[in-house]
Formats: C-alpha cells, structure tokens, sequence
C-alpha cells in the first residue's frame, strides 16, 4: 500500500497538514470580520467568508489550477513525474515569457497522481485565502449574488494569472534567468501573490461599493462604526496566526527541507513584532492600547514576513514584523482619513500594504543562505544588505506588476458587475442589515 | 529512544496527528448544534458535546475498544507485532461469521504497543462523533442524566459492534471472502459505519423523545425554533470540514500512503459541491440563500465522501457532493414536513442520509485504482461504473443491515431508559430551558 | 534542498506541528478565561491573552530562551550540531549544580540551526502557556500597563529559570547524577515547569491585586460572580484539550519516538477521567452538573498527566485523572471558602494544584518501561510502586522547589510593580468594566 520512499511521503504529509492548516484560516477569517462588522450583518459577513471556499475550490478545480499550474513540469520534492504540463508564452526580445498554464482542468489529467492533487490543495487553499480578503472591505453593503460572482472570478481567473506569473514559471519568476534580475521575483509563501492580490483587490471593491451609510458624513466627519464583537475578532486572529504557521511553512513543499525551522521562528516573531508596535503605536497615538489594532499589527507583521520567511534571519524577520506593525496603523487611519475609502476591517492596510513591504524587504534582508537555484538561477538569494541589487529590482517590479495589473483588473470587474446586476444593496436593505433581507436569517434571534 | 524505522514512525505520527483533528471535530459538534438550539439551552447543548468525549472515550477505554478491534491481529502499516486476538464467530453455511472481539478491554494486553495504542486512540475519537451525533437531534429536551447513560450504551456497545463488522475483521467485512461479493462492505472512514450508525439513533432518539414544544401546533402548523446563534453554526461547520481531512486522510492508517492525497482532495471537492448545491436549491426554494443549509449541504458532502474518498476521482468526487447537498435539503424538509420529526439540526438528514449515499456510491464509482487485497480478496475494489456489481451489492448490505440493526437496538434502548429513568424533562423545565433547570448555570448570564 | 535523513526530518517536523498546536492552545486559554469574566471587561481578559503571546516570544527571544536553555549542548534527536552553550553553576559539595544558561541570546548564534530554531519555537509556545495562566486569577481588576511588565519578567526571567534547573541541564535535573535521587527531578511537559510555575504565579498575583470588588463581603457571605459566556468556557476548554496533544506528545522531541502513542493516550484517558470525577463530585455536592467545574476538571487531568504521561500505563493515568478532578473541585472550594483569594477562573487549582499532583505521581506510578538514561542515569524511571522510592524524592524536592521559589519571587515582584506603577485599577474603572476605561474598547457594542 505504500508507494515512494519515506522523505518523499514526509513530504506530502508535511503539505498536505500545511494546507489543512491554511484552510482552517478562513475559521480565522470568518471571525476576524464578522467581529469587526455589526451584529444585523453577521450572518452575511460569515455567509461570504464560508462560501468563498466552496465556491472558489470548484472554480479553481474547473480552471484555476490548470491556468495557475498547468505550466508546470515538476515538483521534485512530491515525487512528480507527471508529463504534459503547458504554459503559453509570447516571445519578447528573444526570451520566452510565461503567461498562463493550459493544462490539468479539472484534474481530469492524472487524477490520483499525488503530487498533482497535492499541489491542487495547496494551492487551492492559498487561493482561498487570496479570495476572502475583500469579502471583509467590502462587508455590510454587498449583494450576496454579487459576492457568488466576484468569487468564481477570483478563483477561476484574476489569482490564478498573477499567481502563474510568479509560482508557475511564468514570466515574473524567468526575470532572473532572462534579464539577470536576481532569482526573478521571489515571493515564498505569497506576500505579493496571495496578500497584493487580495487587498488590492479588497481596495477595488470598497472603492466601487462605496462607503457605508452613515461612514462619511456631510460635515466631514467620520462616523465610528464598531464591529459587534471584539472577542471574536481577537480569537479570529490568534487562529490566523496559527493557521500561518502552515502558510509560511508548508511553502517549502517538502518536511524534509530543514528550513521549515527558520520559516516557523521568522513567522512567529515577525507576527509579535508586529502585533506589539502596533498596540504601543495606537496606545501612544489614542491614548488607549487599542487591542483591534494589535490584531492588525498581528496580522501586518504575518503578511509582511510571507514573502522573505525562508530567506531572512530571526532578527531581521522582528525588524520586518516591527515596522509592519507601524505600517499597518498608519495606513488604517490614511486610508479612512485621506483617502476616505471605507474598509470596515483594514483588509487593504494588512494584506495590501504589508504585503509589498513584505515582497519588498526580501529584497533588503536576504541573507545568502537558502534559495540556492530558485527559479533557474544559480546561489543563494541576497538582498541589498547581503551583496545583490538586483534582487530588489525583481521584487519591486513584482510589486508595482501587482499593483498596475491587479488593481485595473478588480476595479474593471467591479465596474462592470456593477452594470451587470449590481453590487450594492438597495439602501433600505442596508439601513436594516443584509440578515433579515439578503440572507433570510437573523443572527442571533431572540430566545 | 528511536523504535521502528522511519516509514513506521512516519505512520504513528500520521494517525496521531489525524485523530487529533477529529478530536477537534468535538469543537465542531459543539458549535454547530449550539448554534441551532435556543440560549436558553445553549449550555445544555454544550455539555453534552463536552461529556461526550471524556464518557465515550472511559466507556470505549473499559469495554467499547475490545469488543470493536479485540479481533484484529495485525495493523503492519503500523509495526504492529501484538498476538493474542480474539474474534467470536458463529459458523453459517460453513462460513466463520465474526460478531465481535473479545481481547484488549482497559488496554490491559500490550499497554505500551505503540500500534495498539494508536489505534485505540484513532477508533475512539471516531465512535466519538457518532455518539456526538444524536445530542443535536435530541437537543433541547433531553435529560442529562439519561444521555449519560446513553453514552456509555453507544461507546460500550452499540457502535463497537457494527464497527467490528465492517473494521473489526466481522462478517460485513467477510462478505468477499465468504460470499464473493466483491471486497465485502467497504467503508472507507466511515459513511455507514460512523455516520449511519450516529445518524439512525439519532433518528431513534428524536421519535422517542417526541418533538420540543411548540413544533408541530395543533392546527398542523409548524413552528420555527430558529437556533440562537447562527455564526457559531457556520464556525463550527468549517471546523468540521478543517477535522474532516483527518477523519478521511487519516484513515488509510499510513501517512507513507500516498493515497492520502487522492483523499484530502476529494474531501474538499464534495465537501464544497454538497455546500454549494445546497445553497442553489434552498435559494430557488425559499428564495433566500440560506447559509443554516449551506453547513448542512457542506456537512452532507462531508459525510457522503467519507466511505468511497479514497477510491473515487475528483470528478466523482464532485458527482458524490453535488448529489448529497440536494439530499440533505430534501431530507431536513421531509422529516420535518412528510414524517414530523424534530430534528433542531437536521443529524438525521445529514448523516443518517448522506451516510447511506456516501456507503453506495462507493459501489457506482470506485474506479478500480485503490484497495487491492482489501478484506483478503485480490484486485481493487471497483464499482459497477467500473466493473463490478457485485461490490454494490456488498455496499447495499452494508447500509441494510445498518438500518436494520442500529435503528432497532438505538429505539429499543431509548424505549428502556423511558421505562427506567425517563429520557425527557418535564414541560415546565423545558419551557424554562433546560440551563437554569437542569444545568444549574446560564449560557449568558447579565453583567 | 533537503538536508538531514529522514529520521531527524521526521523529528523536525514532529516538533514544530506539536509547537503549532500548543501555540493554538492560547486561543482556548482566551476563550475559557473570557467565558468566565463579566462582558464588561471581556475586551481587557481578551487582550492579555493574546498579547502575552507577542510580549512573551520577544521577551523569550532576547532573554528567556538564553537563560533556559543556554546551557544545553545537544538534542540529537533533532540533529543539533551547535557549538558554545553555556551554563552557570555553582560548585556546592564537590558537584556543579547548574543554575542559568547564558548563550543564544536574541537567537544571534547560529540563526538558521534547524534544531536551535525549533527548540526555540516549541520552549517559547511552552512559556506562554505558564506566561498566560495568571490572567486568569488576575482577570477583571489588573491594570493593562502592569499586566504588559508582568509579561517581560515571566518571559524573560521567572519561567526561564526553573525550567533551566529542570529541562536546561540545571540542578534539579543533576539530583540523579549529583546525589543519587532516581534520575532527578523528571517533568515530561510540565506539570512543574510550566504548570505550578504559572499556577503559583496566578495565585501570587490574585493575592497582591486582592479580590474583586463584591466578591468577598462584610458580612462574610461569598457573592457569585459569573462569567459571561459559559459556552465560550467550554469551547475554550475543548481546544485546550485538542492542542494538549502538542503539548505532551510533542515533548518526545521526535515523532520517530513510538512513546508518543502511550502519550497520546495517556493524555486523552486522564483529561476524561477528570472531567468525569469533577461532574460527578459537583453533581453530587451542589445537585447540579456544573459544565464549568467539569471543563476545570478536564483541564486538571491535563495538567496532572503532563508531567508522568509518558511513563506511566493508561490505566494509571486514568487514575490520575480521577483523583485530579476530585483535587480540583476540592481545591476551587477551598481557595475560595478557606483562604478567601479570588480566583475568577481556578487557575491556582487547575494549574497548581494538579500541576504538583501530576509532578508527584510520576513518583508513584511510572513503571519502568522508559527514560533509560534520562538525565543521565542510567534505567528507565520508576516510581515508588515499581521500586525507586528515589524517585519520589527527586519529584518532591522539585514540587517544594516551585513553591518556595516560583511563588516567593512572584509575589516580591507583584509587590514591586504595585509600588512602582500599581496593580490594580482604580474602584470606578473596576465598576464600570476595564473594557469601557482601561481598554477604549466594548466587546459587544450595540447595533
């Protein structure tokens, strides 16, 4: 019954617990924003953070995975030997550049080869996530049908294509091999691919949906609009950094790659630094140790150390975690102050904003000591402070491709499923909460 | 310190681990059926899937485990070297017909066999969400103390015993070798043998005890009880379905297995049909995407894929959910419409159902890649899609005699305790709700 | 990529999935505090759970880890091959009796040692987990500011050093080869190190902050004071129970170690034992199945069983669970009735009580069958009843240790903060809730 020898079945099972780990975050997710959002939308809020996943597994299951990873060959580390893979390229300046897989749809190729449907887990899980970070910026104002919608294009379109780019040997990963920008973009566990992606995507969508009622007020003002439960958004958050424990360190693919040790320390200490200048930051600025800022200084510092995890050395993964957590509450508060784009629970400032940092500090502090052939390209990888430039240059590029490819896309999408059915819900429906209208349940009724 | 070689540690820890997530699975139990019922027996309801555990696993400890798996000689996946087995057996038509073991009560044989030990630990916590399984269909007017009593009767003797049958080396299990139908009854981790056997005395127990007050009025109405806390429902569905890839995955008892890949997959991939399936049909019904029947149909996939995940293609996979989530919606309006059941979470309909699906579909779709020499008969098991009727057959016998051996002895043992103790608590403590009555505490005790 | 034979990827990967799941054990930790604390300071109990995660992994990272675990040269099992630990000691009668570490600091020495690395994780999770019981006894009148300085002298100095003399090469774990006391001071996974030392801490800070407002009366009657959300209790305790399986089993520092089966088992037979002999005496004693006292009773079967648990038979640690959760109720009584310190959550009886029971039986009960040549001695470890009366004394030595150091320096330190900054909020804070003051922040908002 056994089938590969016992490194090659450690590393499936280390993936595969890794993966179970990822998808029990959107337990994490769930809470983190129905906390943050009011009681008459709760049963909404929880309703799109556990439907996203059924319904983006199936989309990408159809056509995520094989747009995504149908380009590519081999995982040594799962023991692949699957044939047949197909990625589409254009040729630009005599260099072959990857633009999405066409293979693998619907797992019909292959069907119970292990490291395929591995993968396909793996990588479905961290789609998931990627996917269920608007839901919270876009809480409490947006059709559930517009939800279904936006989610089947999530998964079947948007993060797949960026997600190729950089993990499916398309043409972000091939800049070192075809332009000798370092190891091309280097993205671990998804600082760029998984967070960018989802709070970019998080920031189209409140810009489109519009602020909540009673948010910005004629006067100028701005309304304060609690979340019903902070104890569940706290408990949300400490699941989240459980469940990255899985994120960050199943990205090796392989339990027999000791480096899961540096990956398991960084994430742990990166997320404390993170979650502790945040709570000293807002403590100084509010006078108050604000503890919902702790969790997104939690959160920030996981973001932001997703990316260079492997890569960087304990004390550079607190300096990472440090100033992620001082990013994340600046960027809060400008992103309501200044820009006055309604995120009821901070998706964009976590996952966006932490997440270029975190792309971008990968080119700053790795240390030349793992990533020897990433990507095709000899050495170790090496940031700025360890001897290579030009790995900063990869990163950047695939920071500012997030930025310029994603945003347009959602915005785009958003737009026009606006035209199509619609997006926000009718303002009587608001002004009562999408419970009793859109969902038909109430969450918490009277005994 | 080290024992075994690498590949045999590598399978402890893998059903460990996996029996650890379904322990978990309690947690899930717990919110599911909590948030269905009223606040004012939210306590109860937790209590109930709290004890569950600690008396299930004394009970399954004392006798519960002998009677199971005392017949079983040999676990080689994990370095199991342990003699002394017993299987009580009568002899028909020339046949061996095992009935249950009779070795291993209190773990007294071998109390440091790693293999055994493992074993006991994995068999337990599986008994243990079948006996969590009736605390929701009975919610809200059982009596503690008669559903004590109760969890020693499940944990002791009810399910040991159809498990020894299909797991145990017992007669449903012999059925190929006997009999020549096909591989016998096969239940990968459990669809008829967990699922069936929580489900059908769940139903018993729900008929005895008679509906909750208020439900089916005397004018034929009847009457919604909505549970008092609708996102704890959809939390602890997703915990579920996170234990689930321990229940499936863990079940092939080898972490070396890397069959455990075909499983997790097809664990999400019906788990997300049976969700979404569900949501579509309860939207077009009642014109409300219903999430309460989006964790059902999520649940229903769950249990559906349980018996055939690990010989069945993603794409049958997807077949077994999509076709569970439209039975789990039309069963909960059945039961409660055509046969005035009250069944608060809908445990019959889920798992009773489902349960049933989940055991034949393995004979329609089991695809002949899996099971060699399953139950002593040569070749993989197959299904009629692929071959073989006669594992259908052995598949339909199995659930028949499910039904007809656990819905007797649960109803008979309910009928009992009636007679004895009373299973019900009086009107008065119903309407006050059983936590300030019977429990002695509050859920949600005012500032 | 892959470094290390399978063996020791094996143990690697063991170790931190355990470290993973006792770091989950603060969200049961946050749940079962705050379900037991009033709605008006749920934000406060909340917090403190969750920041003495970041506080104490940073505090750990710089100090605490350097000075528990400097002094250790190797953990083969995890393939150590660093260099330069080193120990403090002091030569008393010819012997060198360890008492602090000082290496490692700020994890600068060999930054990416696989085994360093995931020692660090799995001793820091450990830390917490004593660092986090205190805001329990201390829950709804300690000072936010004061509660952050606590977490500093925990993590970098209290927990550290007893867990150096037990698990560092200190002098407790040196009475085997120093002066012939069985194989010194043996604790598995902590019924001294982390749980005494967090219990006696909790009951040090009840005392100093003094009792809740209302609880203790002029008139000598005890007011109750429940919890807001016992269904958040007993959740909170289920997860605690499900990441226990870490905690104990983990502490084989291998998963290629088979003794983590009798681990496993031991630990789920004693949590059972517990939480049945808590109801049934509560039952027995108030007339009513109190839910909360049996999750205290689960919990004290943990604890107890965590130090024996891999020593000892299931049927012995079914023994120790039974008289844990008699100790535990008796204790809660008692801590209440008799010495008149407020305990909100009965984390000294919990932690403490059966903390030093669980030390103890090791004592009495391991049977020989493991620990060959634990700290150094040779044989495997024996109780009195398998004959090493030695034993017991080396576990005594080791219970009074705790008390007379653990709780003396916590109590001068509660001392000290309440003359340098003050402990306890002010009377109206205490009134209105922390949440409101303290915090700036309500845990449930209205609508």
């Amino acid at each position: 019954m056994n089938e590969g020898h016992a490194e090659i079945a450690l590393n499936l099972v280390w993936v595969l617990v890794a993966g179970f780990l990822v998808m029990f975050m959107q337990v994490g997710f769930a809470m983190v924003e129905t906390g943050f959002t009011r009681a008459k939308n709760a049963v909404n809020t929880m309703a799109m953070n556990m439907m996203v996943y059924p319904i983006g597994v199936l989309g990408f299951w159809l056509v995520g995975y094989g747009l995504m990873q149908g380009g590519v060959v081999i995982w040594p580390s799962l023991g692949h030997r699957l044939v047949g893979a197909h990625e589409i390229t254009v040729q630009i300046g005599g260099h072959a550049l990857g633009l999405f897989g066409a293979a693998r749809f619907a797992l019909l190729t292959a069907p119970h080869d292990p490291a395929n449907l591995t993968m396909f887990l793996f990588s479905a899980v961290f789609m998931d996530t990627a996917a269920t970070i608007p839901t919270g910026a876009m809480a409490e104002r947006w059709k559930f049908s517009a939800f279904i919608v936006y989610g089947l294009f999530m998964s079947m379109l948007l993060y797949p294509l960026y997600g190729n780019w950089v993990w499916g040997g398309g043409w972000l990963a091939a800049m070192g091999t075809n332009w000798g920008l370092g190891h091309g973009h280097v993205d671990f566990a998804g600082s760029s691919v998984v967070h960018m992606t989802g709070g970019l995507t998080a920031l189209a969508g409140a810009i489109v949906l519009g602020p909540r009622a009673g948010k910005f007020r004629r006067d100028g003002t701005i309304g304060a609009i609690p979340g019903h439960n902070l104890p569940m958004t706290v408990i949300g958050s400490l699941i989240l950094a459980f469940g990255w424990f899985g994120f960050n360190a199943g990205s090796t693919l392989a339990g027999a790659d000791s480096r899961i040790a540096t990956i398991a320390v960084n994430t742990m200490l990166a997320s404390s630094a993170g979650a502790l200048t945040a709570l000293v930051f807002v403590w100084y600025r509010l006078r108050k140790p604000d503890v919902a800022m702790a969790c997104n200084g939690l959160l920030g510092g996981l973001v932001a150390i997703t990316g260079p995890c492997a890569f960087v050395s304990p004390a550079a993964a607190v300096l990472i975690g440090l100033l992620a957590g001082l990013l994340v509450v600046t960027a809060v508060f400008w992103i309501e102050t200044r820009f006055r784009v309604d995120d009821p629970v901070g998706a964009f400032a976590v996952h966006g904003v932490c997440g270029a940092w975190g792309a971008l500090s990968l080119g700053l502090f790795a240390d030349g000591t793992y990533g020897a052939g990433w990507n095709g390209v000899a050495g170790p990888v090496r940031g700025v402070l360890f001897g290579d430039g030009w790995q900063l240059g990869a990163q950047l590029i695939g920071v500012v491709t997030n930025i310029v490819f994603v945003f347009p896309l959602a915005y785009g999408f958003f737009r026009l499923t606006d035209r199509l059915i619609g997006n926000r819900v009718p303002a009587e429906v608001e002004w009562s909460g999408l419970d009793s209208t859109e969902m038909g349940s109430e969450a918490y009724p009277p005994g």
